[in-house]
């Protein structure tokens, strides 16, 4: 991968002006001189670059001011593909997208990640290959592929560290693997954060920062900071699931620590709660059910499980002063009690200042939500103007 | 102030090449041009703009390779000066520096912030001229004025929202004031955010995410993330001293809420319960001589106030996952009794993920950390891009 020298300023180039035509609108040559303050002769060089790599096309010509009226140019989202694979715990999904993140084509199967990291990322290959030939496109039109794991990832190198529920993904290196055997560049980050960049992009751009909460098996955080995943110094930032919960004490979590939150008032913590009382529930699904039936102590549970994540949550709007909070994971779609928790104790115990114009919503991309992040993901990475460099000089 | 329209790159234009140069080493035109990809005739012009504005200067010759050797260019930091102010509840501390946060005077008074904001803007205007003179320089040589204040600050306009204790100051429109009887741009932002920002530049700039936790009086945090203050949606991230404290129920708190961090865990909770144990303690400052005069109930307090800072910055940890945390404010003056308390807590409830490389300690510019912070957000101010592109248009 050719990237600048640390330290020096984007070279303006091919990059750059692809940048400034992402926002759908065509320009002439002229126009993007004067946005760019380039020589003319700059910009036909580089805009010829792009029309070679068909990243952008002729969209047309502009009024004629005396003469041959001048050539527009557009950014063309349908010239590379995207494949995005959210992994869970045990499901796969995978799409194909364009590089505007729409969904080209899409599969589903129930595949156990506990099965190891060839034998899953051997099914993404092979159903990646079926979906590109699905609408005739070739592994070559790749801009990247996107995968979500549900553990902790080192992102820079794309490796699952110590993941809890992934038995012989540790330290696997994902994208070595997927790149020998099929294409890259392969970009890899946990569930979470691919799933708030999804919720985020398709739903809530207007937010400058938002905090993405995954309430199901377990819970999880991914922070959007100005657009981009928030990853802090060792990109464990997010790790709301292990901070403690007042009234926690006694409860074992599965990290070593007690009274994590997680310990409390996720999915898996509620069934056993709700077991001891001789209720039928093993699972968060199992809990979303009995909700959905109308079980008093089951509503009661997600209840506080809401108060429980809230007053987690109320320290954290303080500290990162988010503009929006988003609830998905699969205790989410159990109705609103659970986000009626979460909101009575976040607008009682943060400060008006933080909590004046903050939502707290839930999210609306359901199950589709990884998929479209981890494509993101792809599109952010491959359009930057580094590798848009690397993909006019054909590399 | 003039600004490209948004959602353009930065025109490469005199400011990124300053930005280059700003590393101290000094460049030929022709390593400018290799370095930034421009034409040679459009660096030539760039720099003669630099050169007029005497934000750069010749630097000697590179060696050459034949025919006339080639003048190198380098960074002034002394072109300009700043005027850095740093306003405490009961103090003010002013310096000038340069360009590269090097202190060329300062002075330091006892000014009481209710005074209200006429009163001590005045002093600020009336020493920052006798600094000026003190060096040699006129008010038209300053890059811009920086402003703590010890209240929260709306960055963007720089006036007090709210101040607890500030009389007359809520809403004041403290750049306008200054600039209109002495110079601008006037920046202002809170005395935590601008302690954070000096301690970092002066001392831990290797340190990509640094928290600094101010415990003196009330409690405050400042965020640096990648280099700059991270504020949050509304500017209000940070704000550490209202979160709820697990054992703090009962313990009133002067924003209405009770069990707060700073009702529990500052210099003026401790100060109260010393005194309600017989001990002549009335603030902070009591406090910390208590402690420095081996007072072992005082020993003690600071101890847990320890104890109780780190329960809450443990969960900021998991969530934001710094590099380093920087204890400072009058009670860390007093010996690392506060220091062990907070690490002790910390490094049993955080994640290993979170801690293995976790730093967690003692500021070391004490006093002098706001004044420099201030200068360092005029300094990253006045020298991006955009505002170079106005200095050197005479701007």
């Amino acid at each position: 991968m050719r990237v600048p020298p640390s330290g020096t300023p984007t070279v303006p180039g091919a990059g750059t002006l692809l940048r400034i035509l992402r926002d759908g609108r065509p320009r002439t040559r002229s126009e993007l001189a004067a946005v760019t303050g380039l020589a003319r002769s700059t910009v036909a060089q580089r805009v010829d670059a792009l029309l070679a790599s068909g990243l952008i096309g002729p969209a047309g010509e502009a009024a004629s001011t005396g003469g041959r009226p001048p050539t527009t140019f557009a950014f063309m989202p349908s010239a590379r593909v995207v494949l995005a694979a959210d992994l869970g715990a045990t499901y796969a999904r995978l799409a194909l997208t364009d590089m505007a993140g729409y969904v080209l084509a899409e599969t589903r199967a129930d595949l156990d990640i506990a099965t190891g990291p060839e034998t899953v990322l051997d099914w993404v290959i092979t159903h990646g290959r079926k979906l590109l030939e699905q609408v005739g496109r070739s592994p070559g039109e790749l801009l990247g592929v996107g995968i979500g794991l549900p553990g902790p990832v080192e992102h820079s190198t794309g490796r699952a560290v110590n993941p809890p529920i992934m038995p012989g993904w540790d330290g696997f290196d994902v994208p070595g693997y997927v790149e020998a055997r099929f294409f890259g560049p392969v970009l890899v980050d946990n569930d979470v954060n691919i799933m708030a960049l999804g919720e985020h992009f398709a739903r809530w751009g207007d937010a400058s920062h938002l905090m993405f909460v995954k309430v199901a098996t377990g819970i999880g955080c991914g922070i959007i900071s100005d657009g981009g995943v928030y990853r802090g110094a060792k990109g464990a930032a997010g790790d709301l699931g292990h901070i403690q919960v007042p009234h926690g004490t006694g409860h074992p979590c599965r990290c070593g620590n007690t009274g994590c939150l997680e310990a409390v008032a996720s999915g898996s913590a509620i069934a056993a709660e709700l077991a001891e009382q001789g209720i039928a529930a093993r699972t968060a699904l199992d809990v979303v059910e009995l909700a959905r039936s109308g079980s008093v102590p089951a509503l009661r549970s997600l209840r506080q499980s809401g108060r429980d994540i809230g007053e987690v949550l109320a320290a954290s709007v303080n500290m990162l002063n988010p503009s929006i909070i988003v609830i998905g994971g699969s205790l989410a779609l159990a109705g609103d009690h659970l986000l009626a928790g979460v909101r009575e104790v976040i607008y009682q115990r943060s400060l008006p200042l933080a909590t004046e114009d903050l939502r707290i919503v839930s999210a609306q991309m359901g199950e589709r939500a990884g998929v479209i992040g981890a494509a993101v993901m792809v599109i952010e990475y491959g359009l930057s103007p580094e590798r848009v460099e690397v993909l006019v000089s054909g590399g």
